[in-house]
């Protein structure tokens, strides 16, 4: 049986990592076979991408060289990491996957979304996590609990933003496979509300949110082909 | 004015950096700004993926993402080297471009390669060389004259022979901004013929071809256009 991929996504500092940590342990527990991952740089054509992506010497990225090497991370990690370890059967728990890209690239930058989204499909095959869990803070608060202050994160607070309203956009395009979390509340709640949302997935993979957005999957589904073959949608210089 | 961008593509080993050497030292000699430069590699970031693309320790790059570093790269030289150079009215001799990323990555490997061109053309801004020179040689006498043995050229006979034809057929898709030479010519001959060609560019950088070809550059231009905005031309994944 083929497996099921979750990640966790959300601005800096939102405790993604605490949360996927936590869900790990927990499917571990349930004696699932858990491949616990991040994007971007997990593996060593990653960490090498990640590095020029990070790195502060690359203060001159273009833009467009930067949303194809975030792109090129994808590529290489959902071909090396996620589809090997969904093929037989784990569970994927990624830190970051297209929407991280999508919102900070296309949010933030000054690039054309519509483009930026069909490289990431291309580049992941259009790859779709079966539940996408949305840690949602204001980004000011979520500036206050992060670290370290690298080249993302010293852009400014209307990024982060943006940021934010980029991930908001993505989940209500697509409800029934989000779970869109207060990033404030305890983060036992949070862990609860998470681990029961994947139990639902670990018994049915198919099941999706069990509010009205259910019954609207098949139709967005269709949306977003319809959206990827617009004739307005292809890739303009 | 504007620049002029002049590219010089062809498999292992056709003696494009050869030429590109003599075409800039003549252009200097006639008093022009020159910049000369190549793909993949140059700049600060561009060697960085430069070295992820050839290094013998990324044999599992995910032809995807191999795709997708190539676009990065291009992205990158066009907004730091190529753009900046001809917006200051610099002749920008280039040794590879797109043509070559097309010819490996579309014809020799196993990606759709209509995808693979518009991923490109997004990366540069669809920005097209005034001319591009085509040193055309049988892959089997390229590979005899090519010293090192990297990544590219250790993929077999097949491969090269398929990529020869990859640049050969975008030649034939835009015959009035290439020039096709027999790479086995004299090289002072190549040189010539070159610089004739180039002469005629200096002189009006909107010369293009001299035979039929010259009537069809507005009908190509369209057509290209066309086919960018074609429907069945979307990224599918």
């Amino acid at each position: 049986m083929r497996g099921i991929f979750i990640v966790f996504e959300g601005g800096d500092g939102v405790g993604k990592s605490t949360q996927a940590e936590l869900l790990t342990d927990w499917l571990i527990a349930q004696g699932r076979d858990v491949v616990r991952t991040f994007e971007p740089g997990d593996g060593p054509v990653n960490a090498q991408i990640r590095h020029i992506l990070l790195s502060r010497s690359t203060e001159n990225l273009a833009p467009r060289a930067e949303a194809l090497l975030f792109a090129a991370d994808k590529a290489q990690h959902v071909a090396s990491v996620v589809e090997p370890a969904l093929e037989r059967g784990a569970v994927v728990v990624s830190d970051r996957y297209v929407d991280s890209t999508l919102a900070y690239q296309g949010a933030g930058r000054v690039l054309e979304t519509g483009a930026v989204e069909r490289i990431n499909r291309w580049a992941t095959g259009d790859l779709r996590p079966d539940l996408t869990v949305l840690l949602d803070l204001d980004h000011r608060a979520g500036l206050a609990s992060a670290g370290d202050a690298d080249r993302m994160e010293s852009a400014g607070g209307d990024f982060h933003a943006r940021v934010r309203e980029g991930f908001l956009e993505l989940a209500a395009r697509d409800p029934a496979h989000y779970l869109v979390l207060p990033a404030r509340d305890d983060r036992g709640a949070i862990a609860h509300a998470v681990r029961e949302r994947v139990a639902s997935l670990l018994v049915d993979p198919d099941a999706v949110g069990d509010g009205p957005d259910v019954s609207r999957r098949g139709v967005l589904g269709a949306l977003f082909r319809a959206e990827l073959s617009d004739p307005a949608a292809t890739l303009e210089p």
